[in-house]
């Protein structure tokens, strides 16, 4: 495994997945973070810390970056004191950010000119798959980089597939996000119906969950939907940021996909009346508002 | 168990849930099916064959009925030599088509004049399920008569559901297919959002298949719509006929189902386009088509 790793971004994902770097890469780690006393717990156990991405990054084989946003991808690459600045050539950043498959080439190929490879490697799996280290990882990019890097993605990493080029992993994640997202619709969608006609939730979901219905959404959300409970897993903020990117990326290929553009358009409403913060299940207050049960 | 048994409707879900009913319930079988050659293999392992649903149904202790539609069923107990003109009081009805809620209330009550219970029981699980005996089955009416036939249900069910009064077993079904091809939707997007990417489509099954996006419907009809399989199992124009009984019971009640309502129209244009007998993973088909691929 590479010598010297750095990890920028140690936020709810970045934090516990720079510790299992830590714990079993065996390699010296040096991290980064806006908020520096959130590396107190890293710093005990032994990380460096850095006051910049450009001196985390220095002399490091690999540099992860795990941010929210594509303009904070940019802003940690190439922005003032970013890691493109100190970054030897040679070495490979992995982006675990969920951002734009066009940007990513386009970080890409900037970062080729400096003979240094990206590898855009979003996540699903959320803060229980990150502690857990059972995250799946959608990479794009160079294979012999990615097969370098590939050691320290199974220090956290369950699923681990190497989807093609330079931002396939993003197109890959947004694949995923347009099938969670739409598989909750239908979800968020048969508990009205299931409300409105009255039906048990808990003995509906036991009559159909077991057969072509089944789905991760209706076996984990719709109890919770059933419940009244719409605490975060996934936040309905980040879900319609993701949904945002599907929809650019949508919008650029002139494609169309009328089911997720619905999606996006329930999850403004959510937004739009203060459930930012709730989870992804919260979807189905759209509904409850569109038939007169809430607001 | 009881002693005589009549089911009316040898389609391709009531013929092998018939031939399980005369390998395993002991009871003595008579069938009616409109095109009386269906019946010819029942005839030879000793069931009677009867030339109208009155004929069967006289002296049965349980009368099950497999058609298609609310018509259908409304004929079979109620039209010209229907089983409601010979059917004993105390007998039950056990109705395994997928009609409407209302109309199963309706009917429920005619037949409750004559002392004669109805079970609405549609299924899920398709004729495989029917062949192995998995099927589930979504019942409502009054639980004492849902008891006497349970031991007969066992014949062909895997997970049988009382899921409360009259109606409410359809109104279960309307649920089951809201997720089943609310989900499909999702599916059909992501594939369509796949093959705009250039993405592999095997390699990304792989890679978002295990996780939050998981379904009975991605696992199963994703590869059949990546390798452009749309051969039935589910077909596009019974799909529509539950559609059509969703958006009847949801205009009934002005209830907002914005996602189902799409599907629907998906499935209108896969239909007018000569895809009735394709299975419902065609629903692809009506994206292509708004994306130029196809039509």
């Amino acid at each position: 495994m590479p010598q010297s790793i750095a990890f920028l971004g140690l936020g709810i994902m970045g934090l516990p997945m720079a510790g299992h770097l830590l714990q079993k890469s065996g390699g010296k780690l040096t991290v980064y973070n806006r908020t520096k006393v959130k590396a107190d717990a890293l710093a005990k156990q032994g990380a460096t810390v850095a006051d910049s991405p450009a001196a985390a990054a220095k002399g490091a084989d690999v540099i992860f970056v795990c941010v929210s946003d594509t303009p904070d991808v940019e802003a940690m690459i190439f922005g003032e004191n970013g890691l493109a600045s100190t970054a030897k050539p040679g070495s490979v950043v992995v982006d675990h950010s969920t951002i734009s498959p066009m940007a990513t080439k386009s970080f890409a190929q900037r970062l080729a000119a400096k003979s240094i490879a990206l590898i855009d490697a979003p996540v699903s799996g959320g803060d229980t798959g990150a502690k857990n280290g059972t995250l799946s990882i959608m990479c794009g990019g160079d294979k012999s980089a990615f097969d370098r890097v590939l050691p320290l993605l199974q220090c956290y990493g369950k699923t681990i597939t190497h989807c093609g080029d330079s931002g396939q992993g993003q197109a890959t994640k947004l694949v995923n996000q347009v099938l969670v997202l739409g598989t909750l619709l239908s979800v968020c969608e048969a508990m009205t119906l299931v409300k409105k006609s009255g039906l048990d939730p808990q003995t509906t979901l036991a009559a159909v969950g077991a057969g072509a219905a089944a789905s991760w959404q209706l076996q984990n959300l719709g109890p919770k939907i059933a419940a009244g409970d719409f605490a975060p897993g996934f936040r309905c903020d980040l879900a319609a940021k993701d949904l945002r990117l599907v929809l650019e990326f949508v919008d650029q290929q002139e494609l169309a996909l009328p089911g997720i553009a619905l999606v996006r358009q329930l999850y403004n409403a959510v937004i739009s009346n203060g459930g930012a913060g709730d989870g992804t299940q919260a979807m189905f207050k759209a509904l409850a508002m569109l038939n007169g049960w809430g607001g």
